[in-house]
């Protein structure tokens, strides 16, 4: 494909920062701590800055930290960021503030989204580069990788987890981000879960996976250093990676 | 229950040390690395060696490491190695060859069976300990450990992986060993097994979950210490869990 064509639509990373994390540091937000002098929230927001392909950033916070996160925003100059949205409860609740305000903008429906969870600051542009390309041919994509352990599904017995099926492992992925979705993919998607009272969507792909079962959604390869910074245990490995990305560029 | 009622029958543990690990040193298999000066098969049999629920182990090698390994055995004075097996060209073929041999041992057909992959060095009492309770209740328990990332169960659509489903994650685990059952419910699973040409087991609780549908398998609770080490990478963090469990003691 040429890469006229690719660009005729926007390409807009979205990229989700409302968490609290108070499991982390009550009085330092994660998305603010640093890792290699840089915070968690600039790693993320530079991995699409610094990506040519990508047109436009919506970044979703929590009101607490929007003073901060807006000054970090001027003084590094992220040229890409038009709006700062503030996020909701839930993680759905954040991908839908920044989906409405996509609409009040009027983009094309046929925009590529990027929805990338903040707290995974190491994505690689290989993994960008590979999820816009994927939306060339599927509407919707998931950057993942292969589960190195064999994974379980289990159900509930009385005070008891019991196991109810083990798939083959070659057919199961641990989810990354980003997600990414045709604009009227993603948002079709989310007014069918909207409507149903029992869905609390804790994963973009599966508000797509559960309400267009027919939307098939593919797999763009991930990596183990596209971490998932959760706790404080994972400071000393994000260090090692942020060091080792450092080094190489 | 009262200790002795939990003590009137054997309790044996399979101590699978066959894989070749030739990705990981050809010159040196993996099982004779030395985490913290301590080979990893002898971290894994002193984990059953020490416990004094357990009565038996049976170790499953690979041939060309046999001599090693009995040297081992012999020097460090395991009391409770019965017999060192040779394994097979798959897992199923190890676990297979170690039920013969209690088969032809006549072990009652209530005893306990813990089957252990010898690269899980560090598993903890606690988890061996669960595994011999959790017998009473169920004929089939596995270690393993609550997922932290969404799954995605895949399906082949042409060169590529899509998603499939995405169950709810507190349903989803990762699975460690050992993995426990009574010898007559896993003798029964594999010779079910066995006369199915399309089978090939690669987990043991997938041999029960599948060939014996009605059969619970309980989950006991595992931890990342109780790490799998598959590739050179691993050994890092081994050295750290090793240098932290021998502070402890």
């Amino acid at each position: 494909m040429p890469e006229r064509a690719r660009q005729t639509v926007p390409v807009v990373a979205v990229v989700l920062a409302a968490g609290f994390g108070t499991r982390f540091d009550p009085s330092n937000p994660k998305q603010l701590v640093c890792i290699a002098d840089k915070p968690i929230v600039c790693w993320s927001i530079e991995a699409f800055e610094g990506n040519e392909r990508v047109s436009d950033i919506v970044l979703v916070v929590n009101p607490k930290v929007r003073p901060a996160v807006e000054s970090l925003i001027d003084e590094q100059g992220y040229g890409k960021v038009r709006i700062v949205v503030d996020g909701g409860a839930e993680r759905a609740d954040s991908t839908a503030a920044a989906l409405n305000v996509l609409s009040e903008a009027a983009i094309p429906s046929d925009a590529k989204i990027l929805i990338h969870d903040a707290v995974r600051p190491f994505v690689s542009q290989q993994a960008v580069d590979d999820s816009i390309d994927a939306l060339d041919q599927f509407s919707a994509a998931t950057v993942a990788c292969a589960s190195t352990d064999t994974v379980l599904l289990t159900r509930d017995a009385g005070d008891r987890k019991v196991v109810s099926a083990v798939p083959d492992r070659a057919d199961t992925f641990r989810a990354q981000t980003p997600q990414s979705f045709r604009f009227s993919t993603i948002t079709r998607a989310y007014e069918l879960a909207a409507a149903d009272p029992d869905f609390h969507p804790t994963d973009d792909t599966r508000v797509v996976v559960d309400y267009l079962p027919d939307e098939p959604v593919a797999i763009v390869a991930g990596s183990e250093t596209n971490l998932k910074i959760t706790t404080l245990g994972d400071i000393p490995t994000a260090e090692l990676i942020a060091a080792g990305l450092n080094a190489s560029r």
